[in-house]
């Protein structure tokens, strides 16, 4: 296991980034509560994960943990936000001033990843020129100068679902590097020309859904092997789940 | 492959329900689209999945797939629709009628997956009595009267973080199926208890922030192999992305 510095991005396999925003969650409340070290058994018993799955997926970084010692926890956790973009200075704008963009931009979780919300952009009358959270709304016919005036990165999706396409489109051809898109429209890029992240809300109220119907079966069962706690499959504490 | 008729619920391996949502979507978009069938080897293209994959996922229902006639559209999606609680009439109350909240029940995505949203619940004085789509916001102290006086199955929990561990408390005691929590604590219950779907928006975010940052890299590269589409191991048409 060699350790070298060096300024080429860590080659990360995409399963374990996949994993890796549970791993900053618990790694960021170990460090609220004043933890500086922690050893894999330790991590393994909080995830629920096996502790050679842990070594398996930190130890790609290079030398984290080191036998006796275990990880050191603001290390680790500075390497999987730099890793995850966090601090990279990404700024968003929000297309859509209706409930579900005026939720996110209330969100703290912009603020924390280190991602900056510079607008909001809408065509109703009654929003442009509202502020909600600091965040001015624009006119959406102002999309393409407002973002070749200053760097965007991100456009968060949450317009009504017909507009979804003809906007994603201009997205693209302005040129910003990802859209978060809400809206259930299934968007397809050349991760070349966009990179894309499709949020599916409804996927996971069907995962709950069945969760519940398994707990009625279970039931019924009185104790079947499925309601067992630490063998269910689906539950949060899965990492694939 | 025995296809038998029964009562009992299908046993579906995990891995396979995590996949049965956007299942779901594609066949949902196929009904849409008129289409009464279609071959495994047609649905991995649709999908970017391999045949030998869907037929392994789908087969475990029992035997929807017959040589040269491909899957039965229809039928496919209504087993997946059950199996997901699509129709089974769970009851959702939201807890919290701010920007989160309200932007939650406006979506159609609950009626889509045949979940009634019957109350919302808030502690703000104007809140208190207002209706969005429809829906009531009621005085949180009317939570145990409410959901005692009628059936409720899910928990939508969008209030302040600090209140989301009593809120959490309150609706076990009570005994609802389960908790749908977009509060980013992380809310853990023996499953035989109640069932918990900890939504992590920012989790998504961090994702796409990384999908970014290594297009960025890909660039300085010039068509580094990552830049692939059809290789980009994070791209929305991975299942498991």
């Amino acid at each position: 296991m060699d350790f070298e510095e060096n300024e080429k991005p860590v080659a990360v396999s995409p399963a374990v980034v996949k994993r890796l925003p549970r791993y900053y969650r618990y790694l960021r409340e170990l460090i609220a509560q004043g933890r500086t070290r922690i050893s894999s058994g330790e991590l393994s018993a909080l995830m629920n994960v096996t502790a050679s799955q842990i070594r398996q997926d930190l130890n790609c970084f290079g030398g984290f943990g080191q036998q006796g010692y275990g990880y050191n926890v603001s290390y680790l956790f500075a390497k999987i936000s730099e890793i995850l973009g966090v601090g990279a200075g990404f700024h968003a704008i929000i297309i859509g001033a209706g409930d579900l963009g005026r939720a996110l931009v209330h969100l703290s979780m912009f603020e924390k990843r280190g991602v900056d919300i510079v607008a909001m952009f809408d065509t109703g009358e009654g929003m442009v020129g509202k502020q909600f959270a600091g965040v001015d709304v624009l006119p959406l016919e102002e999309l393409e100068t407002f973002c070749t005036g200053q760097k965007v990165d991100i456009g968060v999706i949450t317009c009504p679902k017909e507009q979804v396409r003809p906007i994603a489109e201009r997205l693209v051809r302005i040129g910003i590097g990802g859209l978060w898109n809400y809206m259930g429209v299934e968007l397809k890029y050349d991760p070349r020309e966009i990179a894309v992240e499709n949020v599916h809300l409804g996927d996971s109220l069907m995962i709950l859904n069945y969760k519940i119907a398994s707990r009625k079966h279970a039931r019924q069962e009185e104790l079947s092997p499925d309601g067992d706690p630490d063998t269910n499959p689906l539950d949060e504490n899965d990492p694939d789940a």
